[in-house]
Parts: C-alpha cells; structure tokens; sequence
C-alpha cells in the first residue's frame, strides 16, 4: 500500500506545518517590554521550535477536504497545539512527571522555572481559546462557539486531565485493558479526536456527517497510544527527545505490558488499517489523513 | 450616603449568589465512577463553598441592569469565578506562593497533593470556557464567542496571568506606582472587569456604550486591590482565612508601601466614589453595583 509518493507526501506536510505554526505562534507572542517578558519567552520557548505537530496537520488536513481557508485552519490547529503544549509542560512540573528533557531540550521549568512554567502553560491554555474566539479563525461565530466548546471538552476533567489524572494513579491501581484503553482515549485521544473534529466543524460538516472521521479520529489515537508505549520500551531516546522506559520503571500497566509487544503492534497495524478504511468516502483527497495514520505507528519520536 | 438598607442589600446579594454559585457548580461537577474521581473532588473542593463571590455578583448585577435571564448570567458569573479558583489553587502552589491557607481551610495542594492541584486548576480552567461555550449560556453564538474573548484575554498573558509573572518578579525589582497599577490592574482588575463587561454584552450593549462600566469596573479593581493590601497590613488573618502580612515580609512594594495607609485609604475611597459616579445613568437600577463598590473598601476579608 505504501509506496516513495506516500512518504515524500508526508515529510513536505510535516515539514510544511511545522513552518506554519512556528510562525504563527512567533506572530500571536510578541514579547512586551515589562516583566511579563519572561513569561512569554516561556511560552514561546515551549510553543516554538518543537513538536511533531501532528495536530495541526491533522486538523488542516481534515479542513482541507472540505475546502476550509489554510490559514484559518491554520489557527485552530495552533489553538489545539496550544493546549498540548500547556499539557506537556504541566505534566513535566516535578510534582508531576519530573521530566528534564522534552523535544531534545531541557524541560521549561528546568530551563526557566517552576513558577514560570506553571503560569507559561496557564498563559498558553488561555490563548488556545483567544485564538478560537476571534473571527480571523472563523467569521462565523455559531463555529468559534463549537470550536470551544470540542476542544474545552476534549482538554478537561472529561478529556485530557481526567485521563492525566488517571494516569497519576495508575502506579498504585492495577488497570486491565479496559481501563488502560479509556484513560489513553482521555489522555491522548481525545484532544487528536478534537483536532479531527473541529477540522469538520470548520468545514459546516454535521454531527451526522463527521461520524466516519470520528471513527478514523478513535482509530488513530489509540494506534498512537500503543505505538508511544511501544516506543517507550523499544525507542531510542535520543531520537524520541526525551526520557524512556518509564512506565517499566514505575510499575504502570501499559498496552504493551497488558499485550506483549508483538500483539500491541500487530493491533496498533490493525487500527491503522481500520483508521483509513473510514476515509474510502474521500478517495484520493484524503491521501494526507492516510500518511498522517501511518506515520503514527511508524514514527520514531 | 450609606444607611442600613444599602448594607442589608449586600447582605443579601452576597448570600443569594454564594448559594448560586455553590449550587451551579455542584450540578456541573458530578463525581466520575472511575479514578477521576479524585480529580473533581478537587475541583469541588476549590470551587464549592469558599470564597466572596465578588465576580460572579458583579456579572450578575451588570447583567440584570439589561434585563439579562439571571440563570444565563449566573451561568458566565460561574466560568469568571472558575477562572479565578485556578489561579487561587495555582498561586497558592509551592513554587509559586506556597500558602497553606485558603479560605480558611487547607489549599488544594495541602489537604490532597501538587499533581491534583494542578490538574484540579487546570480542568476549572477549561470548565470556564465550557460553560461559555454552551447554547445554555447564551442561545446566541456571537454572544458565547465575545464572551470567551473577554474572559480569555482577561486571564491569559495579558491578563491576569501576566500580572502573576510581573508579581512573581515583584521581589527583585524595585517598582513604582506606575508599575504597581499595572501590576494590579492585570493581575486583579482584569477578572473583576471582564465580570463586569460580560454582564454588559450578555445585555447585547455595544462596545461604546459600555464605556461607563468599563469605568466603573477600572476603579473599583484599583480600589479592590489597595483594599487587599491594607488587609495585609492591618488585617486580622482568622477572618481572612489566609496568610497575611506577607508583602513585607516578602520586600514587595505595594500601593501602602508606596503611599502609607492613610493616603492609600483615602485613594481607595476616592476610587469607590468615582466608580458609583459612572453608574448615575442607571439611577436606583444600579444599586447593586454601588453596594459592591462600598463593599470592596469596607471588607474585612
């Protein structure tokens, strides 16, 4: 299925969004000229230069196919980059990971502080939802509004934090798959569920209508889950950017300790496979949602 | 000016909203059947049952002058009031101000632990925006949308949480009262006026004729804040129900420090009376909001 034409297609997208939201993250945090200075700094220090952007690429891919403005996409999947971004560096703080590395640099507390990193990914949490609440993302504001309310859904205790809360305790409770799969769907796949849907919603698609992308949206986010673990115990840190063999270290169950590494990857194969069956409707217009699902379990970061 | 009438319907206004404000975040804050569990027992414990509720009034009372549904705006009162119980859990954290007391009980971080205080104040940061973007809010999207604007740029990096950076760094740099005002006027008076400004747009009152409130709201933050630096010298901290007297022990300059207590009172009375003369438009409407403003001033708490 995957031939030079797939994989050339993807590293110009990647390369290409990459560029795009570094720049527009460098355009909406101009650092001021009092002593909020360091705090923009830390945020720029985290929201620029780094990062796999995959989902923006995601959402501007998914807007694309129904013919939405790039550079309005473009915001909205800066706004979910912002949130995960803020994410990152609330979950390296040393009272919660303790992490010193992040996309090959030291973390934003170790490089600047644990005040400054703390109000640096508050900074950054607010400005996902400035960015989706002006019209230069959407002249439509019933959009704006359901851009919001996706991705303050998805980032919250019934999205992303209730699954970081879960994965807190996941040292002390003994998970089953059931349960490992609903906190990875929180804690991962709801906001690259988001980036997805709010591609659509850019797109005036339904709720009736995305149901095939939020199909493809579940696959890919687990298949992204199980390929992280798996990188956790099989990748090489240097190229990752950051600390692994974690969860090992701290007892956690994890797809791969649930499954053993073969069936994990066999299964994460198979998501991708089922992710792209979702997209038969969009024919060829969908070739970048497809590479984006196969680079998720064939990435080495 | 102030008789006994003025003072029983503060009395009032205050205990109807703090029962609102409890009750509505109780509805919006069931407990999860999984380990998340822990996370909104956090959330409740920061948002339940503390606090003056100053912004969610304020938001109310404006709201009310325009004949706002007084569940819609105690709807928007509660996101403002989200926001400020995250930056209260985020402040008090050990490497920002490391307090122990919050509203007279243990802070978040102390009665369970950092990784739920930060997740807790971060999940109360995308409920507001949550409770912003639903039609129950406002069954017009514009009006959802400009309320998601002000309230974000409000607590982001040029809000409040850019005024938290420049008090952080408040102990190294010697600043004057020019830089205490803007210090302040981020760092409190944004929340307070953007409580005061979604009241006027949930009204649907244009931007210009907004003016007077926006004046209104500009004193009476000033006049909060030199309030709360005359409680942290003269206060009594069982009835505040936190640390007191910590800008001196800090080094921090504040408007006492800069202007002595007498003065300092005397501006925050001047600033209340200018505030009440912004609201002559409204005569016997606006009796709320003058009460609030005497309120601000004469707080013991």
């Amino acid at each position: 299925m995957r031939g030079e034409g797939d994989h050339s297609l993807l590293k110009d997208g990647l390369a290409r969004i990459q560029r795009e939201v570094d720049s527009l993250f460098d355009a909406l945090l101009p650092i001021p000229q009092d002593t909020r200075a360091r705090l923009v700094e830390g945020m720029r220090y985290a929201a620029i230069g780094g990062g796999k952007r995959v989902r923006p690429l995601l959402l501007v891919s998914t807007a694309e196919l129904f013919g939405v403005d790039r550079n309005r996409a473009l915001r909205a999947g800066c706004a979910v980059e912002a949130i995960h971004a803020y994410s990152l560096i609330h979950d390296d703080l040393p009272c919660m990971d303790d992490d010193d590395l992040r996309h090959g640099k030291p973390t934003l507390h170790k490089a600047f502080d644990e005040a400054t990193a703390v109000l640096a990914g508050d900074s950054l949490h607010a400005l996902a939802f400035e960015i989706l609440a002006d019209q230069e993302t959407s002249a439509d504001p019933f959009t704006r509004s359901e851009l919001i309310l996706t991705l303050g859904n998805a980032s919250g205790k019934d999205g992303m934090a209730g699954g970081q809360m879960m994965d807190m305790l996941a040292e002390g409770e003994d998970y089953d798959l059931h349960t490992i799969t609903r906190l990875q769907q929180l804690k991962t796949g709801a906001l690259l569920a988001a980036a997805v849907e709010m591609g659509a919603i850019m797109g005036h698609v339904q709720p009736e209508g995305r149901a095939h992308l939020r199909a493809y949206a579940r696959d890919i986010g687990l298949a992204f889950q199980i390929a992280d673990d798996l990188l956790d115990v099989e990748g090489d840190a240097d190229k990752a950017g950051k600390a692994l063999r974690k969860d090992e270290s701290q007892g956690k169950q994890t797809f791969v300790t649930l499954m053993g590494v073969d069936k994990a990857r066999e299964q994460a194969r198979a998501l991708v496979d089922q992710a792209i069956g979702h997209l038969a409707v969009h024919g060829e217009d969908a070739a970048m949602l497809r590479a984006v699902a196969r680079y998720i379990v064939e990435r080495d970061r």
